[in-house]
C-alpha cells in the first residue's frame, strides 16, 4: 500500500463555497477516486468535504492536512488526518504535499494555497476559482482531472 | 523603547523586483520610518532591503522574519531579524506580524502574503502589484504611507 | 481504510541509535503492525526506518512526517510520506499526530519529541531512552507495545 | 540600534513556576538587561514575564515570541512581540533565536526548548531546572548570566 507512487493531487477550496461549486468538488474527487490518485486537501468541510466523499466512493484514498491540533476535526471522508496545530499557515504544508493543484471556487484562504502551489512549482489548475497568471484553467471536473493526471510520473 | 504602541506597516515584495520598484520601495520604507511605524518584512534582499534602507536612514525601526534558521541571513538594515525555519511558510508569519501591508511589485511569494494579510483581516495596499479584490490601490508611495498610517490605532 | 479508528503509535528515536536499538526499533515496528496499530515516525533512517520496516514488513501501515520539503526523502517503507519544510521543528507534529509514543534510543531531536509528547498529554513509553520525569518504562520491545496497546480507544 | 550586534540570550521557564524562582527569573533577566544583552523569551507570564520585567527595569531590549497569533498576547515587558500561530510548536524558535539559554525551573514546555537549543548547538544554562546531559548548571543568577556572557562573540 505505498502510496508514494501515485500521483497526489490537491483539491483546494474553501469551507463554504457557493452552493453550486459543491457538486463540481464531490465530481473532481470521483474523478481522482477513480483514477487511483490520492486526494490531498485541508480536511475541513465545504470543497474539501465533498472532494473527500467523491475520492472515497469512487474507492480512492485522502488524505486531509488540518489546521488544528485534533484528527477528529477531520471530515469522515478523510483516511489520514494529519494535524499541524499551525492555523492558516498549513496551507502551505496542503500545497507542498501534492502534485499538482486543483483549486474550486475559494477565497483568500485558497488564495494562499495557489500561490505556494506555484512557489513550489506545482500545476495549478483553476475550475472558477482565481484568476492568477501561471494557473491553467479548465471548465469542467473532467478537464480539470484529466489535466492534472498528466502530471502522473 | 515599547514598540507595541507603534504601528506596524509590513512591506512585501520580492528579492529580484523590476528595477524601478527598488527606489519605490526605498521610498516606502523612509516615509515609515519618518512617520514613527515601525518596518516589517521578510528580512531578505529586493523590495525588502530597499524598504528597510528607507527606513533606517530615516530613523526608523525594523523587523525582519526570515524564512531561514540564521538570523545572519537578513540584510544589514534590518533591527530585530527573527530566525523561522520555516521556509516560505514563514510568509503566513509576515502577514500576521503587520497591521497593515503594502506590496510593492512581488512574485507568488508577495501573493501568498497578500493572501493571508486579507485572511488575518489586515488591509493590503498594492504599489504595482498583484491585482487581487479587496485589496487598494496606491499610485505613488506617499499615497500608500498615508492610507496605511490611517489604521493608527 | 479509514485510519482515524486504529491507534497510532509515534516511534521516536535518531537516525544513528547506537546498533543494539536498531533491532529493538525493528521488532517494536513489526508488533505495532502485526496488532493493527498504525505507525507514526519522522520518516528518516536509523530507529525511524528499522521500526517502519518492522511495521510493513508485518503488514501494517506507516506514516513518515519529515522535516524537508520532499516526500523522496522518506525512508522506503513509508506509506504517507508528509512533507513539511519545518526542519526539526516538525517535531512537534510527529507528537502531535501520535496516541502514544515509544521513544528507542535517542538523542536531543527525541527528547524534543517526548517533550512534546508530555505537552500534549500522550503517554510516552521509554526503551534505552531519555529518564524524563512522567515517562514509563518498559524493558522490551514485546513489554513497550503492549503499553502503548492499552491506548486503544 | 541595529540589535544584531547584541548577544542574544533566551530566557525558559513555564507560566506557573514555583514562586522562589520568580525572584530568580527576575534576577536573570536584571542582569541580562544591566549587561546590555537582549532577552529572548516566550513572551508570557510566570518566568518569562519576570525575566523582561527585570531586563526592562536596567534598560534592557527584550523579545517574545508568542505562541499565538496576537502580540497583544505578550507581557507587558516585551519590547518585540513576535507572534507566530504555531502554538507550542513555536517553542524550536525560541530557541533557534537566541545565543544562548537560561533555563529557570520549567516543566514539558522548558524541557522542549533545551532539547531545542542542544539540537541547534547553543549552550543551555540550568538554574533548578532540568537534569539534562551536556546543559550547564549554575547555582545562582549571577552565575547563570555571567556564564551566558561569556558566549559574547
Amino acid at each position: 500500500m505505498n502510496l508514494r507512487s501515485r500521483l497526489r493531487i490537491g483539491v483546494i477550496g474553501g469551507n463554504h463555497p457557493k452552493p453550486e461549486f459543491l457538486k463540481l468538488a464531490y465530481d473532481v474527487g470521483r474523478l481522482i477516486g477513480r483514477n487511483g490518485a490520492v486526494l490531498v486537501c485541508g480536511g475541513l468541510g465545504g470543497v474539501m468535504e465533498e472532494a473527500a466523499r467523491g475520492a472515497k466512493e469512487a474507492g480512492g484514498i485522502t488524505i486531509g492536512i488540518l489546521p488544528g491540533s485534533r484528527t477528529s476535526d477531520a471530515n469522515s471522508y478523510i483516511d489520514f488526518a494529519l494535524a499541524t496545530g499551525l492555523g492558516y499557515t498549513r496551507n502551505s504544508l496542503v500545497a507542498m504535499n501534492a502534485d499538482v493543484l486543483i483549486a474550486v471556487d475559494g477565497e483568500y484562504g485558497t488564495l494562499s494555497e495557489i500561490a505556494f502551489g506555484r512557489i513550489y512549482g506545482k500545476e495549478v489548475i483553476g475550475l472558477g476559482s482565481w484568476d492568477i497568471k501561471g494557473m491553467t484553467r479548465a471548465a469542467t471536473a473532467e478537464e480539470a482531472v484529466e489535466l492534472a493526471l498528466k502530471r502522473r510520473p
